[in-house]
């Protein structure tokens, strides 16, 4: 992953609040990913565990759906952060929750290959920005989502 | 749970082919959510383990998403067996994935208490089941869910 850049996991948030199961460095029964600026897309690459399975050589769409609402949350806290040109995780902390999640699942993805989510921020709306996200496998789209992240005080 | 039926889960698919990792009974590492029928409603409990956290004391969104789409694609199953006046789990397998879910958070899930799903059919047309359902913590409402199952051969 890019040497130059910390995880944005790894500054949103502090300990005591970053134990996100999917994304928290300080859980520890968590999938714990990482995500990073790839010029104004965020990219995240996971390797699935083998029981991360829906049927056989296939990838749970639940687990694709965590990724992707992770991911984009993730991106839409670091966008806050750029917009009041604050450096990430300084006080106040900017969190965001989902509000909505949409996912377009467009074929299977399977399970013997590592997935890359790619995000986008689409719109920022007062407390409400969109992200959209694309999750590939060997290059291939296999899932297309969108969630609505919403600003709350935690 | 009602001790007149078979957990859906638990009669839909052969042990070999039941690994999805939130409901599947040959899954160990997985939740197994079970499944039953509560009228024309579909419901199951579950009891969230301390790590599948957003915040403190907030459900991970990911998780419920999880929940509600293998609830619902269990339900289409049930319902396909159903349409077709046949025994749950009899060959050839009716076997359901997602094609699309979408899921609006209503307000945080708690982490100290059970939920409940309940989904019902919202229609059937042709390959494709549409599913509707609600995730309640305490008796209120938290997110709500919409999944359109697609009918394949595995």
């Amino acid at each position: 992953m890019p040497a130059d850049q910390p995880a944005f996991q790894d500054v949103l948030l502090p300990a005591e609040k970053s134990i996100c199961w999917i994304c928290g460095h300080s859980n520890p029964h968590g999938l714990q990913i990482k995500s990073y600026w790839d010029g104004e897309e965020a990219i995240c690459n996971w390797d699935p565990q083998p029981h991360f399975t829906a049927y056989p050589n296939v990838m749970n769409g639940g687990i694709i759906a965590s990724l992707i609402d992770c991911h984009c949350i993730n991106t839409a806290m670091m966008t806050g952060y750029q917009a009041e040109e604050r450096e990430p995780g300084s006080e106040p902390h900017i969190v965001y929750v989902t509000g909505e999640l949409k996912v377009r699942y467009l074929q299977a993805t399977p399970m013997d290959a590592p997935v890359t989510l790619r995000a986008r921020v689409t719109t920022v709306d007062g407390r409400k920005t969109s992200v959209g996200c694309s999750l590939y496998s060997q290059g291939e789209e296999c899932a297309r989502g969108d969630v609505l992240a919403v600003r709350v005080e935690l």
